[in-house]
């Protein structure tokens, strides 16, 4: 996820448990490198619609043979996404280079960001985020070997000068790609009807992309270990490749480095040094738990759920700081849960959902690590969660969970209500349905909330719901030429940003890959 | 220089001869290595003419309190004009870096640069030449090492963005400043009116920045050998840095990368690989007879007279086939020679005396070659072109020399006239006084042209008017804050390009370092 809101903590304490982070650069392991080629040149234009599409191609192999001048420019298409380092092979032609060649480097995970205008850019996210170089080069030929890493499938280079005497050739050009992860240790999902198998692979290279020295949310940007995209990932990661080191490290990390009181922080850096961001979100601290939960159940190793059994539990004794009498106290920071980027959201109810969920499975860990004082105490939370859940937010007559003074009725309050399980799986189907029907205007934004709800379906077993909305969101993505899935998508509006502008958005976004989960899971 | 002209010759025939090449390489040594410190920060405003200059300072001991937000600025002042490499030490400041730190870097040589805005530049000449980087920052702290060579005073680091959590600070700043030469091995003038020293000591250090493995014409642009700047600066270089080796090195460079048939070219490449331009002027291939003269009358090394005398010679016997009647044929290509950069200069007259300059040149070669053959035929030369001069170019009713179909009179053709020593060197300073009395529109430009008027002045024995005009003009610079002399300055409009653009003039331009030779020669 992006920043959802600017948390500055001036001298905020931090907690280190230097076990944890030992433990946690143990995990540490090299990535696996693939040499990438380009496979042919594009030139990006727009369709009918205004979307940046390739309008026409050529050959590779006519690339050493276009002299660029001042003005000019080619288009590599490297065939699908990835996330790695290149090298270009550069040339001068003509007269001797009497002149620094002067050249700009765009780096696109879409066709679109080609044609974008960075120089227009007005978001409120750095504009540090687009992946454009402006770089000089004194003397030709040489091997550009660019020290930083891009996440990309379309690479510009444009002669922004050169002299009227020289041009610039790229002879060769090549990827170090990198992960954590192939993707031929997955095998794909089989007999599934064409555009499902489309949207598992584009999930699973979305999942691929995001491993790296730890889930990154995304691996343009933010590329950093967020919880809540870290919760999707493991499971997804789970059913697919399977990297069970990069899950537990990513828990050490977040166990080793709190605040001073042991809050979890919704997300945390490894460099330059590893540290906890000032960045806290009630849901996504919560979802230690969940994450811890779900390990077990995949693992069973008894022994880590012992060692953060504790630091997990501090979660839940630190979420009820910020409730009052029961439910998340939203007064004050309208945005203090995250649950999506959904402007004019109210989180209290699916706050809530959320709340029941973590005790669920805060209550299997008590039980694992024979903490029965905590398991006492959740049962208590948890009774009254679920009793508050009903008596605050439930609205008999309209059928729907409610949230907020204005008794909001969201898409994202529904789904989180039902995986929290507040009704029998027929009540909470009936509302499924009922919400497929009424479709209130609080919809949802991101692939984020979107899996919640599709999750929701699947949990009540309506498996042909869920299907179709996977196929109209996801597979609206893949219509658009998404290799990865985005951070962000509104089939209604599919140019719309939570940053003011497509230019900073995330293309391949670790919490859009969880088709490949479901479709291994539910199907 | 910068271009004179865009000179492109498809598939030139190219002459190397290896053993005068490998004796240039022999003669290139390690360059010396000064660490240099910024001394304050700045703030660059304009005056009332308009100029670029520091309105305001502050310890440089302020600088790692500075917390760069998005949009914000520094500018660190190093105290004089350098050529180098730089590092700079880059933190962050506030909440952890979320986003790539996008900086801008700006190197100037002078103040007004800072002020410049590279997006407004539609000059001719490359772009590229703007000194300015744009570079993201992954992860802060971090030693930023430019690989790139900058000629400058002023260093301006801009934050383009941060983030709202994080500012940047530049913790410090560091130069290794590179010449062949050192400012401490030329003893200043004594006894001089300060205004002369200032102009001697930037004279001095114009010479030394642009001496490094070759003669460069300048640091900032062009950075390369060219044979007119070239002639200037060894002269300077012989009552000042003595450094013999390198004027023997650019000797044998020019000698030993020549066009298939012999030319001696404008300038030369000596990276990636060495080789002549495919640029030719007919004045410049000829100054190579005048700077081995020079060199010989300085160091009195025979060797190398018999040694590069017959390329010497080739360059003589070459240029007669650009002339018609004894005289230079501009008829197809009016900048055949340079003289100088000034629009509408009619360059026979002033060609005709720098034939005769080198013919002269050439018999002494000769002579001490023992090239009789030569001596002869350069006799008969010498004899036909003053002959010339006088019967095609001089009027007697206006006391001028005049020169093209439309008798143009200007400052140079009288200059290369005297320098030429058509007439007894009484007539000559008639000719010069005239010359300052009614003041021809036709003027000069350059540095370079305005060398030769001083020159002419100071070899008829008019000191005084010499003096006039070097504190006029070398003056004028200095009065605008050189620290180094420039390519081009026109006192009248300061602000004038022969490219169309201030943003890629060079501040620091070997012919104009000329008054270090002329005050110390001459007075």
């Amino acid at each position: 996820m992006g920043e959802t809101l600017i948390s500055i903590i001036p001298d905020m304490e931090r907690k280190i448990v230097d076990e944890f982070v030992k433990k946690a650069v143990e995990l540490d392991h090299p990535l696996l490198e693939k040499t990438v080629k380009p496979v042919r040149l594009v030139e990006i234009g727009r369709d009918a619609k205004g979307n940046g599409v390739p309008v026409s191609s050529e050959s590779i192999e006519e690339m050493p043979g276009k002299l660029l001048r001042k003005g000019d420019s080619i288009c590599m298409d490297f065939g699908d996404h990835h996330v790695g380092y290149v090298t270009l092979k550069l040339n001068s032609a003509g007269s001797p280079q009497d002149a620094p060649a002067f050249l700009r480097l765009k780096f696109a995970e879409i066709a679109s960001e080609i044609l974008d205008d960075s120089s227009t850019y007005q978001g409120w996210i750095s504009k540090g985020w687009i992946q454009e170089e402006f770089i000089h080069i004194d003397v030709l030929p040489c091997e550009l070997k660019l020290p930083r890493r891009y996440a990309f499938r379309y690479l510009e280079v444009l002669a922004i000068d050169t002299s009227q005497k020289f041009q610039v050739v790229v002879e060769d050009a090549g990827l170090t790609a990198v992960s954590s992860v192939s993707m031929e240790d997955v095998k794909p999902l089989e007999g599934l009807p064409e555009d499902l198998q489309k949207i598992d692979r584009a999930s699973l290279k979305t999942l691929q992309d995001c491993m790296q020295h730890v889930f990154e949310d995304g691996p343009k940007r933010d590329r950093r270990l967020w919880i809540g995209d870290l919760r999707l990932q493991a499971k997804a990661n789970y059913v697919t490749f399977k990297n069970y080191d990069l899950v537990k490290r990513c828990m050490y990390l977040f166990a080793g480095l709190t605040r001073g009181d042991g809050k979890i922080g919704a997300c945390l850096f490894t460099e330059p040094v590893m540290q906890v961001d000032d960045t806290f979100l009630w849901d996504y601290s919560l979802f230690f738990v969940s994450i811890l939960h779900d390990y077990y159940q995949e693992t069973k190793d008894l022994e880590i759920v012992k060692e953060l059994w504790p630091a997990a539990y501090t979660q839940i004794k630190l979420a009820l700081d910020d409730m009052k009498d029961g439910v998340l106290d939203t007064s004050e920071n309208p945005m203090i849960a995250f649950i999506d980027w959904k402007e004019g959201l109210d989180r209290q109810a699916a706050a809530q959902g959320v709340w029941i969920y973590c005790l669920r499975h805060g209550k299997v860990l008590a039980q694992l690590a024979g903490d029965t004082a905590a398991l006492d105490e959740l049962d208590g939370l948890l009774k009254d969660a679920v009793e508050k859940a009903v008596s605050r937010f439930w609205d008999e007559e309209q059928g729907f969970f409610v949230s907020g003074a204005k008794c909001q009725v969201s898409w994202s309050s529904q789904a989180w209500m039902v995986l929290a399980d507040i009704f029998d799986q027929e009540k909470s189907r009936e509302l499924m349905l009922h919400l497929l029907d009424v479709k209130p205007a609080m919809g949802v934004m991101t692939p984020y909330a979107y899996h919640h709800v599709i999750e929701a379906l699947l949990h009540v077993g309506e498996k042909d719901k869920a299907l179709e909305l996977m196929r109209t969101y996801w597979g609206g993505m893949i219509d658009l030429g998404a290799d990865t899935f985005w951070e962000a998508f509104d089939p209604a509006d599919p140019l719309a940003s939570p940053y003011g502008n497509m230019q900073v958005n995330s293309f391949c976004h670790a919490w859009s890959c969880t088709p490949a989960w479901l479709l291994r899971e539910y199907f």
